[in-house]
């Protein structure tokens, strides 16, 4: 079982990246605190060819050498915006055909390992503030609410652990 | 969809953590080098009620104060314990029936969404330092590869990232 070179992991460039086709996923960061949670979002991102990011609210921009120090290159290839509110985005995200999905820990939220995805349809994931979570108001304006249920002691993942497992689990679904 | 307070979420104390049946789990960190890294994975393993993280050669001990910056108190939940030598680690977990994984790029690996758990078995899944990976002789001495495909132009995830995604994708398919 040798391990690959990376260059034998036939990556794409920025250019190839820009021109794939995407998985039609987006990703809301809705007043997301950390440099390095931003960061490591984008690299994610990069991984499963998440069609664009929206960094809206305090959420900090590229390019910043603590968003690098994680994204390490991933804010060249994968698309991304700038948004001061994130309740006008949902509007416009809906408005043209996304299914937007807050992560939060709410009444009435969909189980993740329960949720089932329609090939047909694309979403917007919304992930919010390492203390507070997603803004009330845009939970309550989501189509829905996806829950990673959690077990131990603690209330909750860091966010970009929990973009990984929801990102991760949408992906394999919308392939399987 | 109001959102749930923290006493809503009902989760367990530590003594109770210490308790409860754990999913039959554990992660052994093979020379991570970041503390943010390390604490992130405590607070995974808590969500997910991982049985051990075994913390192996150049890997950082709790109690350390950028540990608990990611950790957040799960390295008082979380059983753990610090090993210098991986392969010993991998050889007595064998002996004691886990299958030992390696997440990493490699010939024969199988990818993660292909990949079939069983419920009568134990894992023991390895993720290595975060330029070197796992250790060339630690994945050939596991009893396989799993990979996390990715499609973008980064060559790999933030290994905080990894685990939750391969925590997250086997204990869904142990539950399911």
């Amino acid at each position: 079982m040798r391990k690959l070179e990376n260059s034998e992991l036939d990556r794409l460039n920025v250019d190839e990246f820009k021109q794939v086709e995407k998985t039609p996923i987006c990703i809301v960061l809705d007043n997301v605190r950390s440099l390095n949670n931003i960061g490591s979002v984008f690299r994610t991102a990069d991984a499963f060819l998440i069609e664009k990011i929206y960094l809206c609210g305090i959420t900090a921009t590229p390019p910043h050498k603590d968003i690098h120090k994680t994204a390490l290159g991933a804010t060249d290839s994968v698309a991304w915006e700038y948004r001061e509110n994130t309740l006008e985005l949902l509007e416009e995200l809906k408005h043209v055909g996304y299914i937007s999905l807050s992560v939060e820990q709410a009444e009435n939220a969909v189980m993740l390992n329960d949720f089932e995805v329609d090939n047909n349809d694309k979403y917007a994931l919304i992930f919010g503030n390492e203390v507070k979570g997603v803004s009330q108001d845009v939970v309550s304006n989501s189509d829905g609410v996806l829950e990673i249920p959690q077990y131990g002691t603690k209330h909750s993942l860091n966010i970009s652990v929990s973009v990984g497992i929801v990102v991760w689990d949408l992906w394999a679904k919308l392939k399987g």
